[in-house]
């Protein structure tokens, strides 16, 4: 099974590859977001790894925005606990480090190392993984300042680079949370994983996850439409977990809501509230069924 | 009158301020949003002007977070139309750009252009403005593939660029959104513009902009919570014009709320509404209230 994901090897999106899949499947690199979605659309891909929200970032918009556009199934969700490490060229001190490159969202997750280290400038990468790859390349031996990267220690074994710093992260509570995309119609993953993930414990609970349906709609602009939408939960019990608002492309200050719930349509207060959302609502669709992570 | 904003001379924060006070202010650059926010609380300047929300690209997280962080009055909003221009310096043609250097969100505004031309690389850089000045500052006269920038057309004024293509961007309803912060107990701005703006015209009705109020709190973590709350503004036939979802630092997958709604704290419906939103709310803050745009 080939797997999708945005960044170089080594990227946080593999990590996800192998909680989703395991070993079996066969990671492969894209540059940006919009390429793994068309490489799925073509076929060139089986699935694809996408992560969706970030405990200190937030959401991925760029992801909510394209699980729109294109009309995949989610059919399985991870969390991937991200630690970030300062990572140079083997050789490099930290006192020589004056440039460090890194994605945007790792610079925003390690702002107070930054506050910590005003001489050490910034520099925006378009991933964390390839960050580290192009600091090895482009490293000459004894040039100062030097380059550094920002990325996981999976990263710094695979491009050889020397772990200056560990855990950089602002915050220890830093997880991303992945979503598995397959076309439209697949199954949803980790039912025997939930089976088994309980074997030797004795409790039977812990064992199988609940389900988990995520789902996008919007309102008529008017007064309360929102709050009459989520009544189609609230009135049966449902548990909304997360609730995203995305605009509205061509109709400014209006907006489009994502929404995950727990529960699976073939529940039957599911089921009614779907159907009632769909009553309220001026477009729905639902985006899949899966196991909670 | 000093304002801080992100961004070179020329960024679109710069027309914002323009539009809130008129030319009698004087803005004063950062290179970064936390830098304005501690310019404003350190009393360097009197007021900052902050993107919150673009009608493509969705919220300006950043801001959201130092909304909460810091604890000034929103005294104004405004709303400022886009228009991202392919400029370069003077002599270069379109054949001869090979890369195009602005902000992210640019580039995310402007996809379309980049799909028709596969051949232009996009290169992320921290300010729309700033990419002029850079992409000017670089240029050696004959050399190809050149670089060129996407910005205002004011920028391209103030930097001596040359504007190749006008109007890059996927949709002509791109709009976005500022807030003027002003330390904690200031008054809101525009009641003389309000009352100003329909000299002439006649029409009294729409001299006086609505009043807006923005808020920010967080639920207790159980079914229905979010529900609750905003029953809070439903059973008073409030309008929620904005909700936004920010995570809560520390409780990962649990959120903090932003709304925006009509109305001001002295109306009674209003009034109510806060009070009733305190009882279910873990947390709740006014964030100030001001004249809709």
């Amino acid at each position: 099974m080939t797997v999708g994901f945005q960044g170089e090897l080594g990227a946080f999106s593999q990590q996800a590859i192998r909680q989703f899949l395991g070993a079996q499947a066969t990671p492969k690199p894209h540059e940006r977001f919009d390429q793994i979605f068309a490489a799925l659309q073509a076929g060139e891909v089986d699935a694809i790894a996408v992560p969706i929200e970030n405990t200190l970032h937030g959401s991925v918009y760029a992801n909510y925005d394209l699980l729109l556009k294109y009309d995949f199934a989610i059919t399985a969700e991870t969390s991937v606990r991200v630690v970030h490490n300062l990572i140079a060229p083997p050789g490099v001190t930290f006192r020589q480090v004056g440039t460090v490159y890194t994605h945007p969202v790792a610079i925003d997750q390690c702002l107070e190392f930054f506050a910590h280290n005003p001489q050490i400038r910034r520099e925006p990468y378009y991933d964390t993984a390839g960050s580290v790859k192009m600091v090895m390349e482009q490293h000459s031996a004894g040039s100062t300042p030097a380059a550094a990267a920002i990325a996981s220690e999976f990263a710094a074994q695979i491009y050889g680079g020397h772990i200056l710093k560990r855990g950089i992260e602002d915050d220890r509570q830093n997880y991303t949370r992945f979503f598995l995309l397959e076309p439209k119609g697949s199954q949803p993953h980790g039912d025997s994983e939930g089976a088994s993930a309980g074997k030797g414990s004795g409790r039977k609970g812990l064992a199988v996850r609940p389900w988990k349906t995520s789902l996008v709609f919007t309102t008529r602009n008017i007064p309360g439409a929102l709050f009459r939408a989520l009544s189609a939960l609230a009135l049966r019990d449902l548990n909304l977990v997360k609730i995203e608002s995305r605009p509205l492309r061509g109709k400014p200050w209006e907006y489009l809501f994502y929404l995950d719930l727990l529960g699976r349509p073939e529940e039957e207060a599911v089921g009614n509230a779907l159907r009632h959302l769909a009553e309220v609502a001026d477009f729905l669709r639902v985006l899949g069924t899966y196991r909670a992570a």
